[in-house]
């Protein structure tokens, strides 16, 4: 029997409104009738909203919050003029043990803020970070941070590297995720001393994790490892680059197709197939929040319904796990095994470790 | 009347051979009769192979040079012991004066070593970067450094800033082409510092450019400026993941094309324009090392012969131009701007530029 699970709903997030959200909430409902939803925003919006959808209805309450976080708003301005904002609202009630999981389509930044302010970094984690599905040729990758840290020193980048395993042995329920660290090919050149020191630490310590090495841009989207480790700067911009890329491509495909006769008889066959692709490269659920001491879900800004009900769904797979109890274990597993079984490499990379925890 | 142009070949270069290569020669030789082409590498090799191409033959000298970089060697390796290699003596002939631009498919790390080492770094610029065209939704882009340099300083971000304005005028024909920098939307997050700092010495210099400011990972296939600049770490990931998610999405549209019967017929109609987006997805010419005392242009490794002859095109378009003068020029601009027209802020920044050039 899966227990019951109470999910916070940020409702007042994201570009497309309180309607695609609870209509989002809906959709997700008929697929988790268990769980209870806690929506958080403007009640006199939402409340004719939530009306229109009974069983939703039936399994939902408003918690009315008077104010709404702009997506241009500065997370510092949030954390000190936000507390009547839907978005904090919907945080602090994870933060209170009121909610299993919360949902939010908000400011990014602002979220990551009130997440960290309220509900803490878990155990030996210094920074959280946000992880995203990425779409692979083998199935999906976990890459991590798209954008939390742009600084990250190397036993950040272990941290990542220990929550993003946990977080794709959850995810896709596999039991020995491999892991590489995001690099450049060439040899001999300056300034990746972080990436290489991270390697360093993963490889020594007596970790059970799939360490594979180092991996390039392209490997990425080829599916080469299930976790993807990189600071938040450089995982930003590449996600971004992805998705402006594949953007151009069916660009170049449209005008492609239109451009001839054959072309655009093809483009009619092929409607089908090209609606298929344009739904596999929608940036659907966003990215999930790492290394908190509770369970934080941001969807992409940008969402419609069926994006939404997909971040619930994830959501909700997330709860259901023990994730951050498997984070806590395995970060401690590293400093047992790096200090414990002492060889001279891996007993060097204890207090390193130890130093990030602190 | 264009003035003759000697062009240095490394003909041992890359993955597809000396057949392609000089196969590639050929075709550019047609497009650009008034070059004359050295060609280096193994004589007995090159001289069946060049013979089967009597018009660039006519045009045509091989260098003998007995060694071979391979695409795996270090470049302090070759530095060290490469002299007798195809790449060096490329280079050399150019350093000596001897051709006004070196064209390879080889070791990237290797050549720009020995580049570095035998034409040396133009006046005031630090460290040379690569270049590569980047294709968008408008048309074309120039991206660097894509490799050169992982560890960079904000005066060395301005280097390439002016190196690639200089770049996107010869080579796209426009007066004022438009140069961002590239960094995420995140606010107020740390370890970004090099980029701001280094915005705001182009927002200070009185250069005569027009600095759009900060761009993100998908302005880049969206063509919103002309320049897109980034360290080399951070380059090569972003271009590399770009290949890999182009690649995916074609396989994805494969996929969703022969999954339907109807996707089948559409395929079939459609072949044409999928093989037009499949040219347009090509890495091409590869990259172009901008910032040396001499003109480089870096093939693509895994190019075929049709790829070998763009890169020969870029190179003809380069040395008939004065790039290497006008950056030299530009970059004097900074300084005088920076240093002569003092507000406080320019003041500021005229010994930052200085310590770099140093």
């Amino acid at each position: 029997m899966v227990r019951e699970l109470t999910l916070a709903i940020d409702a007042m997030g994201g570009d497309a409104g309180p309607e695609a959200i609870i209509r989002g909430a809906a959709i997700a409902r008929r697929r988790h009738p268990k769980v209870h939803f806690l929506i958080f925003g403007d009640e006199a919006v939402l409340k004719p909203l939530l009306a229109k959808h009974r069983a939703l209805a039936a399994h939902a309450e408003i918690r009315h919050a008077a104010d709404v976080v702009r997506m241009t708003e500065k997370p510092s301005q949030v954390i000190r003029r936000g507390r009547n904002s839907s978005l904090w609202h919907t945080i602090d009630t994870v933060a209170q043990g009121n909610a299993d999981v919360a949902v939010s389509a908000g400011n990014t930044g602002a979220l990551m803020a009130v997440s960290r302010y309220c509900i803490g970094a878990a155990e030996g984690i210094s920074r959280p970070a946000i992880a995203v599905l990425w779409p692979t040729i083998r199935g999906q990758s976990v890459v991590l941070d798209v954008g939390a840290n742009a600084g990250c020193d190397a036993e950040q980048l272990v941290d990542f590297a220990v929550m993003g395993e946990a977080f794709a042995r959850t995810i896709f329920g596999i039991e020995r995720p491999t892991v590489g660290i995001l690099n450049i090919g060439e040899e001999e050149i300056k300034g990746v001393e972080t990436v290489k020191r991270a390697a360093q630490i993963l490889r020594d310590s007596e970790l059970p994790m799939e360490f594979h090495g180092f991996v390039e841009g392209n490997d990425i989207g080829a599916g080469v490892v299930d976790v993807v480790v990189t600071d938040g700067f450089t995982g930003n911009i590449a996600l971004k680059t992805a998705e402006g890329t594949a953007r151009l491509v069916v660009h170049y495909l449209r005008q492609s197709l239109t451009r001839s006769f054959f072309g655009r008889i093809g483009a009619l066959f092929a409607r089908g197939a090209l609606r298929a692709l344009a739904r596999k490269l929608d940036p659907r659920s966003g990215g999930v929040f790492l290394g908190l001491n509770g369970l934080v879900v941001k969807c992409h800004g940008g969402t419609d319904a069926h994006g939404f009900a997909s971040a619930v769904d994830l959501a909700v797979e997330m709860a259901e796990s023990d994730m951050i109890a498997r984070i806590t274990a395995d970060r401690s597993g590293i400093k047992l095994g790096a200090a414990g079984h002492g060889e001279p490499d891996a007993a060097h990379t204890a207090p390193k470790i130890q130093a990030a925890a602190s």
